[in-house]
């Protein structure tokens, strides 16, 4: 079960271990938040589809870990002309990345960003979408196009890596790019029965277990000290950064849920408790960009701003007729964009608000946007053609039964006696 | 996404690096403590309330958290006077605790530390208290309460570190803090309405969903093996302390579960499961100050007693008419106290029963009388403004139909079809 | 909280802290899988005995850890001569295996191992044993059956470690030692009332909260990335295996989880959730004998074989009257036995596939099958001693009744007002 180590050992293998047992942890944090992705999302939609939307995050990993592994990662970290790369699985060649752990551990803990970017779409076609046909989508997403994104921005030759964009753990990446693929594929799928009355008004259609909704929320926000910090790929030469992004990452998240708790209390007379934990995984989401190189006092402003935007953006969203059932695209769409962006605003060395002038901001722009219209258009393609040949709606009985009981033959709850 | 480390690194940053990992990961599962909080006190209550709880939890977090870091840690760590101390925010000053980690690292698992007491008190008022009310108290505690006594017991110039006080992961200052603030708490909230009969007799309130309270029973378990040996604050030089920091959080969290099952059989003919995992909890509080000075005897011996001491302590609130719902004085308070002064009995080196004299005992009996009574009066004169002026229990009717519909706008379970 | 380190600090001492973050946080992380379990088999039973298997799963980590402590690790590394030791608890001795870490912080890693083997086992006796013999069989197991076990696969004077068996992280000695307890166990205590109808077939008890076993199942998919990869003891001289088991892990989970996906859709025109989460559990448990030695190709194709098992090996327990109401003798005794001897065929040195004859295929099928053997024999012996003194089984009243309201005097949900 152990190697013995008794001759001495040269540094250059002390880094490698010190720096394997950081990035081996945070990647299994960062494993765990697929739990967290599945509870929240369990926990917001009906009792009667809430084992069909865990199946979902279970494809998530297993069909999109497979395609990740097979072909997405030589597509986002092989040799790249500046938009994408062909090697097929993982090598041992030198990625250009500077890495000291070894290339699979490296795939490990990317796998983490892969899951949890296409975890992002499973929340917002929930309670409607064919199981196969998503898988279909899942295969797709996690083969090519979010190893794209990845390959512009991680990729050392990457072309907005080249240009200085800094989305150093993923706002654009992981979550503007599963937000706007969640966008397109809520407008293609279209609302759920029931979700619009007949004069077109946006009807509640409650989570059915909140409890259950909080666990998968904890764990989240839990995952994310991996995610952040755990985008360091190394603690050697990094402990100072470490601390700073672990700090940023927690003041965000914490503003987050203040803003949304202040805003819901003055705008409904009641603090709001799902916009609430909303509210601080936008904080989370909006700070992941740039927490490697804000202040304190910004984190705390980005987060402040983040949870009032989810707050707005579940409004519109639902009042513009995508239905959206446990406010994806507002907390990672909408969040991935403006966290993007604010990094070209906040940022101490180069933000417009720091004397740094309108370069970074610009960059920021260009990538978050390019990103996103990229995830929402090639999405948008896919699901239209998987519409129009295998389909990807149930059809109403299957809708108006849950699609636990017709197409995974359970019942979530099936007696409380 | 990386440093590149190319060239021959100096030990000091070998070690910076080795201790951040430690700390940062530590700190994270601290941090995921606050769901188990949020869990178990949730599913001890009725389901009406159940996502108030949550709701406050996170509160405890959010405001608790950032009124840490903004004002809280500099009177906690800052340059003491032996009482208090007041500077402002996270510098880069050396602290004087022989730090090889970041100051805002150090901050980031202190944290953990201050939230986890005042989600203590989030327990006790659980059911009945407002709010914002609660929001004021968790704002107060978390910047000057709990950093007063985190000042006396871990500043390196605190009055109870210079004399000695051992109370290494927070039994005094972290758990009898708390749950001396939620005894007066409770008694200035006064029970639930039917709480006790029209004879004073105490009525079982049995919790909704103890699933779920095991949720965060077995988060709450996890989270201490950070918690505790996490209190090394470093991994280099302390590779045995960490085995024995373990081992005996676990042997005397065993112990407590067990001697509870005991009791609970002999006393009431069947296991009291609920119990059962307050026992767990209560060995783990009364480890929490000796943990890296006991041997493992005496942890088992401290926890049998722990898992008794629970059990009794809960009967016995009860019966004086202090309502705590989910048993957070008797796990916390009584616990935080009984393993305090258990270290001043059974320290290896310096205790009562190991031929060490009374010294270390008087100081530990000194100590946490002094925090518990100082956080009972603070919190027992704050509750009692905050109840003469803005109010602290919501009303008859509210309480009736539940703090979640009324104050939340929601139902912790609208449907399970 | 700390301790200072001002000197330069020699070489020994730093492996010894890295090691020791790697074990200690991995220990933490497996610790935690007694959760999954726990919640995984809640959810898979009736809610009338939802507590009563959290206290099972309390009293394998209670009564089985302190047994672990004072017997069991002797028995299991203390000097052997071949088949057991005689030491008696923990020393400072070396114990052979060339630790960098302490002989406690090792004690608490095994630990997770052996209250995870033991917790197997209370799946498939849920809904049917008294508590109080139960926890009889569990101080047995932990202090002397799984010690045997282990002291023949990992003590560095075992039988099957001197001829090379091969079990990295304990298909056999965890998984296939708990399933085959878990079938004999089954076996002697019969199926629950109403398992079979009039003629003798099978019918279905579904869980009552497959979101809850969820939460376990992600938890326990969680916990094996510290099973695993912390098998290796230290992360000094191994950052290259840390990266191959993790990947390896991961990979057959998919597998598993995918051609359970495939099997049941095709074979009951839907996709089973609940056998789902048992493939990625198979599929994990399958890959733990070989996870340090498999090529990448060989773990998918041993997850996918395993999720295929597990289906089968299900229907089939069911059909010849065997109860096991969580699926734990599927799910670990049979894919337990799959994986130990897939090694021999799959090793890419040594593996009969590749080239390497049957050695190693002759010494895993010995090796798996004698520790089958074994504890499937002395389990059967014991229960049935246990049977005919104390007794093992509730009576009819309280079986109908449920367990957790006659033993343990609560009711899981007691009420959603």
């Amino acid at each position: 079960m152990q190697d013995v180590v008794t001759t001495a050992v040269e540094q250059k293998e002390l880094i490698s271990a010190i720096d394997t047992v950081w990035v081996a942890i945070c990647a299994a944090i960062i494993f765990l938040m697929e739990g967290g992705f599945a509870l929240l999302e369990a926990g917001f939609v009906r009792a009667k589809n809430a084992m069909s939307i865990i199946a979902k995050v279970i494809i998530d990993i297993t069909f999109g870990g497979l395609a990740f592994y097979t072909i997405g990662f030589g597509i986002a970290y092989g040799a790249s002309n500046g938009w994408f790369a062909f090697d097929i699985g993982i090598t041992e060649a030198d990625l250009g990345l500077g890495l000291t752990v070894s290339n699979k551990l490296f795939w490990f803990i990317q796998l983490g960003f892969a899951i949890a970017a296409i975890s992002i779409v499973s929340g917002a076609v929930a309670e409607r979408m064919k199981v196969w046909a998503y898988a279909v989508f899942v295969v797709i997403f996690c083969s090519v196009m979010y190893p794209l994104a990845a390959n512009w921005v991680w990729n050392p030759n990457g072309w907005l890596a080249l240009r200085g964009f800094n989305d150093f753990a993923g706002s654009a990446a992981v979550h503007a790019m599963g937000g706007f693929a969640a966008l397109a594929a809520a407008i293609v799928l279209g609302p759920r029965l029931g979700k619009y009355d007949t004069d077109g008004k946006p009807v509640a259609i409650p989570g059915h277990n909140l409890p259950l909704a909080a666990v998968g929320g904890f764990i989240l926000w839990f995952g994310w000290f991996g995610f952040n910090p755990g985008s360091t790929l190394g603690a050697v030469g990094n402990w100072e950064l470490i601390g700073i992004i672990a700090t940023n990452t927690f003041l965000a998240s914490a503003a987050g849920g203040i803003s949304t708790m202040f805003y819901t209390y003055f705008k409904y007379g009641q603090i709001d408790v799902t916009m609430t934990i909303n509210g601080v995984l936008a904080g989370l989401v909006a700070v992941t960009a740039g927490c490697n190189i804000l202040d304190s006092g910004s984190a705390i402003i980005i987060g402040l701003i983040a949870g009032v935007l989810v707050d707005v953006a579940v409004i519109f969203i639902d009042k513009i007729k995508i239905d959206d059932p446990v406010g994806a695209i507002a907390v990672h769409g909408v969040n991935g964009l403006f966290g993007t962006i604010a990094v070209g605003l906040f940022a101490a060395d180069g933000g417009l608000f720091f004397g740094g002038g309108a370069d970074l901001l610009i960059t920021q722009v260009i990538g978050v946007l390019v990103i996103g219209s990229f995830s929402f258009i090639l999405t948008f393609i896919i699901m239209t053609i998987l519409k129009k040949t295998i389909g990807i709606r149930v059809n109403r009985s299957e809708e108006t039964a849950g699609i636990d009981a017709v197409s995974f033959g359970v019942e979530a709850y099936t007696t409380f006696e």
